[in-house]
């Protein structure tokens, strides 16, 4: 029962073969869109470009309270020898205005409210009196004066939303304003989720001696959902080759699959078996530590993920091979996500030599800055996840990160 | 018609009464709570310390692939003169261990088995060889190795999860393995959002003359959402006082009001008013721009914000000031938003003089460095919204900021 790897793959050379693999199926699942509500909008992807069909504002709009005039009647309105024009009528926001202006008549106009035919600025009321049915006009103005005209603000056919884009408030604004109450977005990506191993149970069940409750699915949809996909969970399989591949045919009825536990190349482990059993194993064993059993599939196209059944190592590696390939493929990709912080070691940090190794830290702050404390990671830990903030990176052959050094902290959950 | 305040107040002082306001409503809501499933969790607030009601692991646990023995049996043991022991059974992970070990004896165990009764140490399989029903054992253990006792990560009663935290996908991990399946969290607060204005319709509706589709439900919802809060839209209402004041009594409802529209102190703006009827004006106007129309009362002691109905002044002063009690009320304000950005002024930009002027940017990567480039908000502009990254603060008193000066951008949205 010795546990021998065929091929140990470097991290490179395995995050490029994931990246094609995530080109394939993006350009595949693009296509795949649904119709959601603008209020569901937020965070989902435009699968098309939008164009307005309004002029927005739809009329010219007075900008301040006042009346809509002739400017040509208002030239040489002083403080001392006011323009007088007739009042016509008065138009609040909202209303179809239905009077003309022409010269030697005005109507009295509210901010928002659709400037008449005929008139070509508004004086602001602070500008005026008004006497009886007349009002008299201090200041001049000229053609144009607070009025936003019709189109200024969006064109008609003018492109609110650009295909690809992540929506935001700010563009579901823009679409209210155009009367838009639905859209066309990216169908997200299903993903499968599998757990592995004969001493798991779902929390709910009662615990039996040996057993132990099953973590993997829970964190791993939460982390399928941070990626913008769907969390599909298929619950646990025992450790046997013909209950593994079972699951595993169902899970290809999502865009992608994930398993945990049961990676290795020991005697127990099933799930290498299963996958090359439905399709390819691409590589098996990648050089990093924790997450050195990990194994990437390709079956029925579909990528399949073979996660290591620590929960800490899981975590690992989605964050380094899964999230990368949901993002892309979800078209979440095109934004920055905020999950870099500095920090400097709390303490000298050891490494193991031979390995890429990811040291899970947790993060204080002292003052203006961000310490960096090793969290000890034991086999199969819970806790770890709980009390680390994220990790670091430690190359190969780098064995002692110095007390102080500025370090890179990578969010374990974004 | 003229536009009076009866009191502007300053920004500093606006704050401190919301901020006042805010305490006040978070220790009533704080008591409100609700069971949710455990996949439902990540974001919500614990109402409550939860506790471990499980050792983890549940059992002594082999941490490795080998046989579990009696330490002293190894003590010995070299490459030339193994010890021997006589193998018992096989122990697989998720097995209830049924055979006790003694002196001379083992049991094969798995990683992630339960060490059975009277062993104290696993021998890994590399330092063994098998030969019938006797292995060979050519390295010592000492009592404890290879094992991770029962407890050792999460100890029954441990509290793993602290009141008041907002709960991330760690913290469902560490339930999922206490086995939990749901939890008690804070209720989100409830905001009532209106809109006020003769000239508004809803996104769907058809468009007349002299009509807007409405944005601010449609951001202020997002916003509220954003703010771990549950919006709920009550439509618009004209500019009457007494239809503004039946929305108001239907909003109280809820736990805040916000209103839209309709707050300056000119002769259509009805909401002061209605406010007014039902209960306390706190404040009437407050010195910055824009977003001087900006009104506070409380009525049944719930706070009700009028928000100016410029859709960008909407949003400025919801950032400034229903935000922060939002946070404060649903409790997220424990976690610090990633909502602030370091840039520089991508040209000269100029402020009016006499008031606190928040000018927005978009933001443009160059190099290393984020240039902010001011966005003209012209009065109701929309497209202000779809532009704009964000917002920076000019001081009253400050008048320009030079091309190259580090500015302090504020998201608009998280």
């Amino acid at each position: 029962m010795g546990k021998q790897f065929l091929d140990i793959t470097g991290q490179a050379d395995a995050e490029r073969k994931i990246r094609e693999l995530s080109e394939r199926l993006a350009e595949r699942l693009a296509s795949e869109s649904e119709i959601v509500r603008i209020e569901d909008a937020p965070g989902r992807i435009a699968s098309a470009d939008i164009f307005s069909t309004l002029d927005i504002p739809p009329f010219d709009r007075a900008t301040m309270d006042g009346y809509a005039v002739v400017a040509s009647d208002t030239y040489y309105a002083t403080e001392d020898n006011p323009a007088t024009v007739v009042v016509k009528a008065r138009i609040h926001a909202g209303d179809a205005p239905s009077v003309d202006v022409t010269q030697g008549f005005c109507t009295g106009i509210s901010t928002g409210a659709a400037i008449p035919e005929g008139a070509d600025a508004v004086v602001r009321i602070e500008d005026t009196t008004e006497h009886g049915n007349e009002v008299k006009i201090y200041r001049p103005v000229v053609p144009g004066e607070n009025i936003m005209p019709a189109g200024s603000d969006i064109k008609r056919g003018e492109k609110i939303v650009k295909r690809g884009s992540v929506l935001t408030v700010r563009d579901t604004g823009v679409m209210a304003a155009c009367g838009l109450t639905e859209l066309e977005v990216r169908k997200k990506p299903r993903v499968a989720i599998i757990s592995t191993g004969n001493e798991l149970l779902m929390p709910g069940e009662i615990l039996t001696p040996g057993k132990i409750y099953d973590v993997n699915l829970r964190t791993l949809s939460d982390c399928v959902r941070d990626c913008g996909s769907v969390p599909v969970s298929l619950g646990i399989a025992r450790d046997r080759r013909a209950e593994i591949r079972d699951k595993l045919i169902e899970g290809l009825k999502m865009d992608v699959v994930l398993i945990s536990g049961g990676t290795s190349a020991g005697g127990g482990d099933e799930v290498p078996g299963a996958i090359a059993e439905l399709g390819d194993i691409i590589l098996h064993g990648v050089d990093i530590k924790p997450g050195k059993p990990f194994v990437l599939g390709i079956c029925d196209d579909k990528p399949v993920f073979g996660l290591p059944g620590n929960p800490t190592s899981a975590l690992i590696t989605f964050n380094l091979f899964v999230a990368p390939l949901l993002r892309r493929i979800s078209g979440l990709d095109t934004q920055k996500p905020c999950r870099r912080m500095i920090a400097r070691a709390a303490c000298r940090i050891f490494s193991e030599a031979g390995r890429n190794e990811y040291v899970m830290v947790k993060l204080v702050p002292e003052g203006d800055k961000l310490l960096a404390y090793p969290v000890l990671s034991g086999s199969g830990a819970i806790t770890t996840l709980a009390k680390a903030d994220g990790y670091i990176y430690v190359e190969k052959g780098k064995e002692i990160i110095e007390e102080g050094a500025v370090v890179e902290v990578v969010s374990l959950t974004c």
